[in-house]
């Protein structure tokens, strides 16, 4: 028997699909698009072909995510933060006491803190601010004319990060433009950037008022230079999901499976 | 007698130079560049070649502005704050009664309350987001392929603004883009782009809880799209120095007259 969870955010749907027992059967992700609905049932039916059934025979689905309501596919909608809280339960490595999420979208970035029971304690979450979240490293790797998913590996090579001055990702740009033009390295660049992301996500967690055993979800967690950045800033060990991405996804199906 | 006032801001130099009877009597401005001192110097040449003088004459020269403290020309600096509203006291319309000055600079913006007796009461300054300065406008131009000085004009012939959601400079721009995807006329989306920089701009005003009696100086004074949509925001008129960019370098050179 299968379950499923949709985690249908601005930038990506996310689909995984759990066994009964909660382990990852399969999962799929793939921009929004214009139609996050459609999306969500293709890469639903992508998932269920490798595994030789269909959509149909999954047993409960649900969706979460900016678009939930949407998903017509899906059988019930929960919130992003019990989505996310389910999740961790789920997919931290054994040996971590979890007690808080932080999650760093595309568009968007939540703190959640998890009481002893794993219910949410405090959640503090942005998407009025661009700095804060993957857009803040998407603009500057447009202005370093770097692809996204060359950021991490290259900050890594860094051992004198320039400072960035300015949270704000339009007065970022400009400070990026001079340091290029005053021949920073690039990788000392990028090193700084993943700093004033994490400075500006590290002054969230603390609004959050943040309990170590950290997980760190979403597109950044794929990248090692924001992970090794957010560990000097919080001054704690940062654990990683498998699939930082799918998160959501596996907490939305996980859900499925005990309400079920 | 001669009296100028420097206002070295982070995108332009203003220069003032009144007459002992507080007088206009020349002015100029310029981009800061990367000397601004350097600037400031030059611009204080021609105004005084202009009036058959040269610098060494003035009597006393004030700076002001974010670059205030190198201006090596200058024989003192005064705050911003203090700069501001002396120029208020001078350059806004005589029946005015000018009790708040808006500034909204090219990288920063500033709303000073000023006392019955013209001390300043409440000052709120933002310089750390993009959104609520004259780079809100410029980035948006850019996106629009239209010049800023285009931006007003354009907007008073809107008659359905559009709705732009973000006040996020970053989130702005998507949100024009999908409006000029979606055919929606380039006044109409300029004019919401104005209406929400004013409902910022309204929210720093009304935190330094303004009064009535308020003069719009700075580049936003330039645009009467701006001025109009502030109009509406705060449900009142504004008021319009004669060179709305120049009111902190003839308030500097009226206090340097002042305290001469
Ligand atoms: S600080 Fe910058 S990124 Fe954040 S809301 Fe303001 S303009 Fe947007």
């Amino acid at each position: 028997e299968y379950f499923a969870g949709i985690d249908a955010g601005s930038t990506y749907v996310k689909v995984a699909v759990l066994t009964e027992e909660g382990e990852l059967a399969g999962f799929q992700h793939r921009p929004t698009g214009i139609d996050a609905a459609g999306t969500s049932r293709r890469l639903l039916e992508t998932i269920m072909n490798d595994l030789g059934g269909s959509t149909e025979t999954i047993r409960s689905i649900m969706a979460t995510g900016y678009s939930r309501r949407i998903i017509d596919v899906a059988h019930d909608t929960i919130t992003e933060v019990r989505a996310h809280a389910a999740g961790a339960l789920l997919t931290a490595p054994p040996q971590a006491n979890i007690r808080t999420v932080i999650d760093i979208g595309g568009q968007d970035s939540k703190v959640i803190v998890l009481g002893e029971d794993g219910d949410t304690q405090n959640f503090v979450m942005n998407d009025k601010c661009a700095a804060g979240t993957g857009r803040f490293l998407e603009s500057l790797a447009r202005v370093l004319e770097l692809k996204v998913s060359d950021l991490g590996p290259l900050s890594l090579q860094s051992i004198a990060p320039a400072t960035i001055n300015s949270t704000c990702v339009v007065f970022a740009e400009s400070e990026v433009i001079s340091l290029v033009a005053r021949k920073k390295p690039a990788r000392d660049i990028v090193a700084g950037i993943h700093e004033a992301l994490a400075k500006r996500i590290g002054a969230m967690a603390r609004k959050a008022r943040f309990e170590p055993g950290v997980l760190l979800t979403g597109g950044g967690g794929l990248n090692p230079g924001i992970v090794q950045a957010l560990e000097d800033e919080l001054m704690i060990d940062i654990h990683l999901p498998l699939h930082p991405q799918l998160n959501g996804a596996i907490g939305a199906a996980r859900i499925a499976g005990t309400q079920a």
